[in-house]
């Protein structure tokens, strides 16, 4: 494989010297912009875009072309596993993802198997060869994966909550049931990410959207201890060189002790969480990703370079500090806006990094 | 008035002693009661129930007669002070809180005045009468109110919302004027709070339902300075007893100790916060109100009781909790769940306070 040419987001991730913060945005191959929305409607839909690895490199590149992004990473989406277990995957427009078979009996979780992602998932993994062929070391390639938890609560509700009833219903009244369901999630995440490694991933974040919605002992045991195993069972070093873990838990933010317990490299961080107060907590443990609210993206390009600054100095000098928003960008963004944010990530943090 | 027969949740919320922790619910009065359908099906439709002071005190009173509830709260909604501006509220089935007449120009918020509660919300001001006439001391009545923040984002957005895009929008670009718009939704809050305790409400909660989808800077310049103002603007003293302030921030678990500094008495808690720890890291200053999922309410009855006793165990020895759901009770919840939970409080609660 060709030399990275820019390894700021892996050795901030592994708490190395950099010379400015590196950033990169959730969701950065999106809607936001006229070309991804241009590939997307040449795919037809969206799990056409997904399932052909040429159509997804394109998007995947598509913001390193307008943008100096740090990273790149995997155009896919969290719920490629279930569909992969037969749940039957599909997207109506403005409702969010659907499934057609959603888990509903206990057989129904019993006939689940662990999924070979060599197999049932090769459109992705093929993606992820495609891009590291195409980025020709420019960037880092993240790879990434739904949490257990998070995949378990779309399977069982068919889509998306608002208060995960049945979800919650059958955690607390037959946890052994869910506790099976999220083991063989957990092991179908660990094959599929480590499969994403051996295609060329160099680094691996786990987005837990949904863990926020539980007690603080609840994410412990039906979220936290899967996101522990997978940790645990990654593929921990590839090209010479580690590959870090980042957990994402949306809503998470009084549980990090928790969470950089986990054995992993990188928290990432909603915006309500004070990054300072965060790297007082957590900071001589682990890396921390994030956190600029995206909706400061509909404000001028004077307010977005104040809030940059702003999080910047709530961080403070040194390393260990990855930028991007606190969740993903949204359709409505201007491409421009993206451009100062990402620009202003540059241009004001190379003053906390020491020369290199 | 008539002497107030059981204090334990004005007692507990001054951090007195108790012989068992109070209990009481969020949404207490709603769907999940059969007799609550029967009267608001009399009353036409929602905004009917609440504008019509005998039947908002026949709902308010009918969960005290199913069970040993240690406080009644007022039946309204949290949006009264925006309809009484004259934005003309109503509720579509399933869709949740709407406004005719959203804010959409500055001159819209330039327009808006104080509210004068014993003018465009005498009928909450006569059911609070009402309801403590026919509560005849048995327990205390709490009043309440939106946040200004909450309150603001309804008006703004024109109803529920998902990312609150126009609220954070002017949040960012237009600070100025959105204080403008919280200032004077502050003083119809204090003026509006202050009728209810006049009328006799004992204790009064202020509902910040949104607060959780801002950063924490912005919590603190856009939401709880204003509860802060309220606080400082409340009538502190009502027929020789304190009247004990609650603020509740959902999603705000990790700015407890800038809600603590506030000067109100008690923290609403929801179920993500670790009860043990927001003791260790605010009990000294403020009695907590919290915190089961109400989700768990759908479970068994063993469940249930086990979840109470988890939480007693976690809050532990002494005064300043009031038991209550993380969020409102839900109207899937059977009403002999809500008992199994509200007997378990009082039955389990004994030993962690010494005999008084």
């Amino acid at each position: 494989m060709t030399a990275l040419k820019n390894d700021r987001f892996l050795r901030a991730l592994m708490r190395q010297p950099v010379d400015v913060t590196p950033v990169w945005m959730m969701r950065q191959a999106g809607r936001y912009l006229p070309e991804y929305r241009q590939t997307r409607s040449r795919a037809g839909d969206f799990m056409g875009l997904c399932t052909n690895p040429e159509l997804a490199c394109e998007v995947t590149l598509q913001p390193l072309e307008r943008y100096p992004l740090d990273a790149a990473i995997l155009f896919s989406d969290i719920l490629t596993i279930p569909d992969a277990m037969g749940l039957g995957l599909y997207f109506e427009e403005g409702e969010g993802p659907r499934f057609r078979k959603p888990l509903r009996t206990e057989a129904d979780i019993s006939a689940l198997e662990v999924i070979d992602p060599k197999h049932e998932l090769s459109y992705v993994i093929d993606a992820v060869t495609t891009i590291r062929r195409e980025l020709n070391g420019r960037v880092p390639l993240i790879g990434f994966s739904g949490s257990p938890w998070t995949l378990a609560t779309y399977m069982i509700e068919g889509g998306s909550s608002r208060d995960f009833a049945r979800s919650k219903t059958m955690l607390y009244e037959q946890p052994e049931l869910m506790h099976q369901l999220l083991d063989v999630l957990a092991r179908s995440v660990i094959a599929y990410l480590n499969a994403q490694i051996a295609a060329g991933a160099q680094a691996v974040q786990i987005f837990d959207t949904w863990g926020g919605s539980l007690s603080h002992g609840a994410y412990r045991e039906f979220s936290l201890s899967y996101m522990r195993n997978i940790v645990a069972g990654l593929t921990k070093e590839s090209e010479g060189r580690p590959v870090p873990v980042i957990l994402f838990t949306k809503g998470g933010g009084q549980w990090l002790e928790s969470i950089a317990d986990s054995g992993c490299d990188g928290i990432g961080l909603d915006w309500t969480t004070d990054i300072s107060l965060a790297r007082q907590r957590v900071g001589q443990k682990v890396a921390l990703q994030g956190n600029m609210d995206p909706a400061i993206l509909r404000a001028s390009p004077q307010r977005i370079r104040q809030e940059v600054a702003a999080i910047l100095r709530q961080y403070g000098e040194g390393e260990g500090h990855i930028f991007n928003l606190g969740h993903g960008i949204t359709p409505d963004i201007s491409p421009e806006k993206a451009g100062v944010f990402v620009d202003a990530v540059h241009e004001y943090s190379a003053t906390y990094h020491r020369k290199t």
